[in-house]
């Protein structure tokens, strides 16, 4: 399973994906799962991905390889004048390796179940944030509901659902999104530390905040802790159910 | 959907069930699905019902009409002697159901999905709680892991994960049991008010305590309102990532 989060702020974008993998439980692996391409000063996109990884990892190769080796249309993530377009590319890339590899994996009984949540920012449009699907289409983030999730989103959602606005600072932001983790790491073994985080910020161009938060990162123990204690407390203060 | 806690403790039981039923957004209905049988003095039982609703309804009368027409081999709610014996009987129903109905659920492409969760107390045995699955078998609540959820888990289960031990008091596993909700109904549309609240004291043999709570009850929306502030407050308190 996988857990990732991405969310588009006035102030940036803070994208974040843990690095367990697993086929059973006893095939248990650690991949990345947070890519980042960047061309700096003119553009720079995240993505996170979760399902079959084989398929995130073609996907990945293709964005990648197009960039030197342009496909006919010549659209690449290099070459496109919006984020939107760079959805379509990315998109695109999701139904090629659907038509390279989608047969043999059906007749081999699995399914081609992917998801991807794709951030950045091209040029002087604003940063912007899509979810996209297996089928190769997406939605975009809005400041309505300025998160994706993907992979095992339950655990995390609540917190996000509380507190998550478009306006919060980028470091609130990612005291958030680490806290969504920290429910999720606690209740579902198949979600696994490191965590890695991204946090970027408007009109830089270039990736300049990325961390991997491993079980002995201080702040990550810091707020692990201290939420622990703060929603003890919190629950303590509230009067009990008079039966 | 449906979401349903079994929480067993030292001191009884804390049973809670919502009460939305949905086929499809635009057919939602309002069930109960806590369902108790008593015979004050002798024995108490609380059921939770999760899936299929026409499996679930069957079960419970079933199990109700047995009182007074037991099958041949004579084993009801009212005359077990144990409850182990008693979560024997809502197993052989819940089979008797799929025997009767599942074939035709089959080819109608229609699943056999139910779950219980099912809680009593038999004379001097002490009260106990069970988690009773499709196939009639199931598994019991012990000190380690002392509640069971079905139905929409997740979102509740954070809180339950962090809080519940054996050794609270009632009114306080009450008090967690629906703050678990609070946090499904904020997640999950699927989820709905009003709660059905059953507390049960040890040794009482009786059925004292219900409550049903919709929108409008005090005590929900105080504590809803409380922990809404105490987690933001919370959220607040804790030092942002430094970037």
């Amino acid at each position: 399973m996988t857990y990732c989060v991405g969310m588009l702020l006035d102030k940036g974008l803070v994208m974040a994906a843990d690095t367990r993998t697993n086929a059973g439980v006893d095939n248990v692996g650690k991949f990345k799962k947070l890519y980042t391409w960047e061309f700096p000063g003119d553009r720079v996109f995240v993505l996170l991905t979760a399902g079959n990884l084989a398929v995130t990892q073609a996907v990945v190769s293709i964005l990648s390889e197009q960039i030197n080796d342009p496909p006919d249309r010549g659209l690449t993530l290099k070459k496109c004048s919006t984020m939107f377009q760079a959805a379509h590319v990315l998109g695109d890339a999701v139904r090629e390796v659907r038509k390279a590899d989608g047969d043999y994996l059906t007749s081999n009984g699995e399914s081609f179940a992917v998801s991807f949540i794709f951030g950045g920012q091209i040029g002087k449009e604003r940063p912007r944030l899509f979810n996209i699907y297996a089928a190769g289409n997406f939605i975009e983030a809005t400041p309505d509901t300025p998160f994706f999730q993907i992979g095992e989103h339950k655990y995390g959602k609540p917190i996000l659902d509380r507190v998550a606005r478009s306006e919060m600072e980028l470091g609130e932001a990612a005291k958030m999104v680490l806290l969504s983790f920290d429910s999720t790491l606690r209740s579902n073994l198949s979600v696994g530390l490191p965590i890695d985080l991204l946090t970027y910020e408007t009109d830089t161009l270039k990736v300049e905040h990325t961390k991997r938060i491993g079980p002995d990162d201080p702040y990550f123990k810091m707020l692990s802790t201290e939420w622990s204690k703060a929603l003890r407390t919190a629950f303590a203060n509230i009067e009990a159910l008079d039966i």
